[in-house]
C-alpha cells in the first residue's frame, strides 16, 4: 500500500491523523484540501512531501478554473510550497514540477508520477546501502533507537531510516528497535509503532526522553534518523529530539546515521544556522485528545525540528552513496 | 496552602492527579489509602514523599486495629516503604518514624510533624543557597531549564529546585523558566506550570525533546533538577530526562545543578549502577487521557528515572551545603 498516490484525477494519501485507530484514505481533488492535508500532518515526511508537492502541482495544472495559465498556476504553487517552511522536500518538488509546466498540464503530471517512482527506488536503495554500511560497523545484533517515522507512511512506500531497519530484519541483522513516541504529535508512537507491527518486526515504545538514558545503558548500537533539510556543510533538520539523541550517542560513542534522498540536500543553505525552525504553536502542547494538559494561558516554545551539527553526525546515507562525516567527508561531491 | 500535613488525626494532600483543572484536597485516614494516593502519583516528590512516609507510620502506629502491636506495624510499614522502590526519602521518611515506635504512637506522630517542619524550613534553605550560588556562576539574568515538578507539590511548600527559581525571582534575577512537560505523566505542563502560573513568574512550556535543543541556542544559561536519590559518589537518579539535559549541557559548559535535601543523599547507594530504576508498565506510554496513542499490544519500556553521573553534574544544592563535584568536591564530609 502506497502513503501517497495518483488516482484518477487525484491524489489519494492515507489518512496519518487517524492512524494507529484506523487505516482511511483520504482523495485530495485540489490544492486547498493539499494543504490543509500538509498542515495538520495528514501527508507528512520528507520523500512523501516531495511527492506531495510536485502532484499538487499536477493538480493546479490541470484545474480547468487555471485554464493552463501560468502566472496563477505559480501563484497556487507558491502556497503549497510554502505550507510547511522547513522541509525542503515539499518546495524541491513543487518546482521540480513547475519546470515542466510550460510543456503543460501532461507533462507536470507525467514529472510527478515519476517524482513518485524515484522515491520508491531511492526508499530501497537507501534501505540496501544503509544496511551495508550498518553491517561493516557492528558486529552483532544491531539493535537502533529511531525517532519519529521514517518509514513507508513517510515516502511511498518502505522510507528512510526505517527502509534500512527493514533490510536490516530482512537480513537477519536486526536485533531489536528502540521508538521514541516523538511529542508533541506521537508519530513514533502512532506511525512507526504502528509499520513495525504491521512488518512483525521486534520493538518497544518508549517516551523521548529515555532515548539518551537508554543509550547510557546499552538499549541500542545505533540512532538512525531521517532529515528534512541537509545544509550544504552537512548540518541537519530533523523532528525535534534527533539533536538530544546526537549529543548523548557523540558523548557515548555510538554511531549516529542520518539516510535520507539526495533531494533533502540543500546546498543553497551552507550551515544550519540558516536553517529556519517552524513554531507550530501551543495547542499541540498544551492539549491532547480535547483534555487540557497545561494551565489555562500557558505560553509555549513548539519548535517541530532541531537542527544537529554535522560534527555529531557519523555519516549520511542517501540512494546513491554514503557521506561519512566522522571520517572527514564532504556533500561536496554532489 | 501545604501539600501534604497532619489534620485532625489524618494525612491531607493535594490530590495532584486533578491538577491543573481543579485543586482538590484529599483526606487518607489509613496506610492503604496513602499506598494508592502514592502509586497513583497523587502525592509525590521526594520531599512530600519523605514525610508521607513518616505520616504513614503514625496512621499505622496509631490504627486501634495493631493496638500498638510492634511486629503488625513493621510490616505494614514495610509495604508502605516498598510502594515506590527508587525514592531514598519515602523510606527514609518511614525508618525515622519507626524508630519513634518503642516510645509509642504519640511519639512517631511528634517525629513526623518535625520532618514536615523540616522539609519546609530546608526548602527556604535551599532556596537561598542555590540563589546566592547561581548568581555568583552567572553575570545578567538567570535562564533556568527544568524538568519534572520540584516545587510546592513536590515538597510541604517551596520545594527544591523551583524553591531556587523562587528565590531567583523574588530577588530580581530571574529572567524566566523553560518546563519540560515531562512525559509519560507530564508533570511539568500539569503541576511546574501550574505552580509558576500561581507565582506570577514567566515561562514557556516545551516539550521534553526539546530541552537540549534549546539550550543549544541559548534558551537558558543553567539546568536545575531536584532528585530522587544520590550514590555516595554522586550519581543521581532523577526523573527520567534528566540525563538528556545534563548529556547537553555538559558538551555546551551550560552549569547543571541538582537541588535536594540531605535525607535524598543516600550513602549506602555507592553508585548509580546500584540505584533499582522502577518501570511504570506500558499504560502511561501506550494512552493518553483514555485514547490509545499506540498500536493495540505495543511493548515499552518506561523507566520512571534515570540515572545523570556525577561527572555531569557541576553542584548539588542542599540545605547545608554546596557540593561543588565539578570542582571536585564529594559528598563524603557529610
Amino acid at each position: 500500500m502506497r502513503t501517497i498516490d495518483w488516482i484518477d484525477g487525484a491524489i489519494e494519501i492515507i489518512d496519518q491523523t487517524a492512524l494507529p485507530d484506523e487505516l482511511t484514505m483520504l482523495r485530495l481533488e485540489n490544492f486547498t484540501e493539499l494543504i490543509s492535508a500538509i498542515q495538520r500532518l495528514a501527508v507528512r515526511g520528507a520523500p512523501a512531501l516531495g511527492v506531495a508537492g510536485a502532484m499538487g502541482v499536477a493538480l493546479i495544472a490541470a484545474d480547468p478554473r487555471y485554464a493552463g495559465a501560468e502566472e496563477p498556476i505559480r501563484a497556487a504553487a507558491k502556497l503549497l510550497l510554502e505550507a510547511r517552511p522547513t522541509a525542503v522536500n515539499l518546495s524541491w518538488g513543487v518546482k521540480q514540477a513547475l519546470r515542466e509546466l510550460p510543456r503543460g498540464s501532461d507533462a507536470v503530471l507525467k514529472r510527478a508520477l515519476e517524482i513518485r517512482d524515484t522515491e520508491l527506488a531511492n526508499s530501497l536503495a537507501m534501505g540496501a546501502r544503509g544496511r551495508d554500511f550498518i553491517k561493516n560497523l557492528i558486529r552483532g545484533p544491531v539493535n537502533v533507537m529511531t525517532i519519529c517515522n521514517t518509514g513507508g507512511l513517510a515516502a511511498v512506500e518502505y522510507g528512510t531510516a526505517l527502509s534500512v531497519v527493514r533490510s536490516l530484519f530482512d537480513d537477519g541483522a536486526l536485533g531489536t528497535v528502540l521508538t521514541l513516541e516523538t511529542r508533541p504529535l506521537l508519530q513514533g508512537a502512532r506511525l512507526t509503532a504502528w509499520e513495525l507491527k504491521q512488518l512483525d518486526i521486534p520493538f518497544h515504545l518508549i517516551v523521548d526522553s529515555a532515548g539518551p538514558f537508554l543509550l547510557s545503558r546499552g538499549g541500542a548500537n545505533v540512532v538512525l534518523i531521517g532529515a528534512d533539510r541537509i545544509a550544504a556543510n552537512g548540518d541537519t533538520a530533523n523532528k525535534i529530539g534527533s539533536y538530544s539523541l546526537a549529543s548523548a550517542a557523540a558523548r557515548l560513542g555510538i554511531p549516529f546515521i542520518v539516510v535520507a534522498p539526495e533531494s533533502t540536500v540543500d546546498m543553497s543553505t551552507s550551515t544550519g544556522e540558516e536553517i529556519e525552525i517552524e513554531d507550530r504553536g501551543s495547542f499541540e502542547v498544551t492539549s491532547f485528545a480535547g483534555k487540557r494538559t497545561a494551565p489555562e494561558g500557558a505560553e509555549t516554545i513548539n519548535p517541530a525540528f532541531d537542527v544537529t551539527p554535522v560534527e555529531l553526525i557519523t555519516a549520511l546515507v542517501t540512494e546513491s552513496r554514503v557521506v561519512r562525516f566522522g571520517m572527514g567527508d564532504s556533500l561536496a561531491g554532489l
